[in-house]
């Protein structure tokens, strides 16, 4: 029994295939430090748990929901949430998903055919390759670099790979991986040139809430003129650290793409309902726990870089949004350190796991001695799971023969 | 701005593609019983939603969960539900996923490439369709019609489709639409055909505990020498009447087909934590629950045939399992019939919602004047309902100049 091309060459995750060799880092009672995935340590809202439960003791039956999600959860998003930032949503131009991945992956499907281009900045997040080669697109790439902090690549790079074939652009802004906040100007250029080439602009907004400047966070949903080709990918499972609950949306002022994306969301049947109640109560959250949270990401990421650019060898430009720093290490590849790490090395019984990025580049060589690290615990974990890292990264280096410099 | 072809042709549900209908009937007063969704008013188990409780008052922060789901949900599925089957099932074989519709999405793309060929039984689930058309694959179908109750036609039928794109047969067991249940008999000779051919078989088995004869349901899972073949697509909140919390599993002895699922998995991060929470309580609903539920639907199949075959002109045959009817209309398109049920027909301010199954055959035309009705109401309330539908009916069909015979 063969399976099929497509299910053979579909990627594992970047981010979750080490997980096997973690297990069994764990299963040898090693403590292993996760820096490898967006998952934060940072409680939940109460106010979300409070409406799961207090909605879970008032009903006896949890049926489907529509496909759209709960009409009230809807309205919630664009009252309690859009309306406040000032941003114009209505309610018939946002439909919930199943977080932020089920809307990329509906908006790649519904600009692009198989064959066709949908331009990304690299470094960019693992998945949109998963998505696009699962439905037959291809990603390309302009290449922003870690020597420059990752600055976004003048007009002219993307016109060098502009085809008849390129359907959008997809921008993750702030930029997982690499932590790129898009300044005013830069979303006005690239609206311009979307504009231009009559290109869709998908733009992945889930860490908007996790911007640490005082530079106001420039969503896509205000640029003029672009109605008809902005697609916006949100989280609400993201911003309120309740990664698990699974609850998203997607939004757009073109009526076809809303459309089509309904029509997606049919053949699923419904978002989670559940997870759409601690959504409904997330959205009561106090502006008072972003400032925390913000505080918190500020005093995580000072820490981390300061701490990374310190190691030998190791450079890490500061990022201004996400929880991601990426960082270039004095080895060959970045994956198979990153491996032995977790078979081959621990500190006191502890060991950190990191996410090696060269898949996040298109041409991976241009990434292969670069990891990506969460700063998602607190600084004294981080200072734990970082002297780890130091402390492997120069046993490895003196084992393997580079040099940390 | 032009959306892809593909997300232009992606068919709207045929069963909920008419929810704008209803609800312009119900913005005008007018209450729709709802027999066109498979959304039972039957009450969840209680040891589901207050296992939700329970762990949201003990945890403050819901993050991700593996890919798999929860290694507790996985070993609980083999334990408490599918050895007590007497399914020969290990957790590694198993995993969770949003609901049966990943399921079978996933085992269909597992299968298949662009341009190869599933077959199918029609009348099939016509988001079978749906997910073949996302993934260019085709459906093709053998027939089984109304007239004979849904035979399940002799393997020659099968041979005479079969083509080298064959790459699977898809059964679903008990079938939604139309309530066939395969026989012990009906598996061995899809499976001998399956092994012959060297064709994975895909069964969709989430209705298996709504099966209302003495006969035994005959799971995929049994057939000897097929575990190479055999995927199984199953839900858990259809089986306990949690459809919203989407929560389903697929299982196969298949390695590379599991490790196929498990990357289709990491592309989505996870199912979602609340609803795996709800199915680590659901796991313990005493039989007594199943019993109960069993005994409600019989009593509302009995009644729903009985009543169908009493209108002029109905013909609907009776259903073994899953909580459908196919019903054959003295009508020329029933989805027209169903369009005027709901936009210009009403008695005493009600009306009554079917959904037309056309689109649940291959070639349209076998069911054109074909509705399914899920009986998933109270046998008070499906007498309304079907009051309604039979007044609406001989209405129409005066109006229209149809003959009731």
């Amino acid at each position: 029994m063969h399976i099929s091309k497509k299910a053979a060459g579909m990627p594992s995750s970047a981010i979750r295939k080490l997980v096997p060799l973690s297990d069994a880092a764990k299963a040898k009672g090693i403590k292993v430090y996760h820096l490898n995935v967006g998952a934060p340590d940072i409680k939940s809202p109460e106010c979300a748990i409070q409406e799961v439960i207090r909605r879970c003791q008032e009903m006896d039956h949890f049926s489907y929901t529509n496909s759209a999600g709960l009409m009230e959860l809807r309205q919630a998003m664009v009252e309690k949430y859009y309306k406040k930032l000032g941003l114009d949503v209505e309610v018939d131009e946002l439909l919930i998903n199943i977080a932020g991945t089920e809307s990329f992956a509906e908006a790649m499907q519904i600009v692009a055919d198989e064959g066709d281009d949908i331009m990304v900045v690299e470094p960019f997040y693992t998945n949109y390759k998963t998505f696009c080669y699962a439905n037959g697109i291809n990603l390309v790439a302009v290449h922003s670099d870690i020597k420059d902090g990752f600055r976004i690549p003048d007009i002219s790079e993307w016109e060098k790979v502009l085809t008849p074939k390129t359907k959008a652009v997809l921008i993750s802004n702030p930029c997982n991986p690499s932590g790129k906040l898009f300044s005013r100007e830069e979303m006005l250029k690239i609206g311009e040139f979307c504009l231009k080439h009559e290109l869709f602009l998908i733009c992945d907004e889930v860490y908007r809430e996790f911007c640490y400047t005082d530079q106001e966070h420039y969503s896509a949903l205000r640029l003029k003129g672009l109605e008809q080709n902005v697609i916006l990918c949100d989280s609400v499972s993201k911003r309120y650290n309740l990664c698990g609950v699974r609850i998203g949306c997607i939004i757009s002022r073109n009526k076809e793409v809303i459309a089509a994306a309904l029509r997606f969301g049919q053949s699923r049947l419904c978002p989670p309902v559940l997870g759409q109640f601690a959504a409904l109560g997330a959205l009561d959250t106090p502006q008072s726990y972003f400032e925390e949270v913000k505080a918190e990401y500020i005093r995580r990421r000072d820490y981390t870089i300061k701490r990374l650019n310190s190691i030998p060898g190791v450079f890490s430009p500061t990022p201004l949004g996400a929880f991601y720093a990426i960082a270039s290490l004095p080895v060959e590849d970045a994956e198979d350190f990153t491996r032995w790490m977790l078979s081959d090395f621990s500190k006191d019984g502890e060991t950190t796991m990191v996410t090696p990025i060269a898949t996040f580049y298109q041409n991976p060589e241009n990434g292969k001695n670069q990891i990506r690290i969460a700063y998602v615990l607190s600084v004294p974990q981080m200072e734990k799971a970082l002297d780890i890292l130091e402390e492997g990264l120069k046993t490895y280096c003196s084992l393997k023969g580079f040099k940390q410099e």
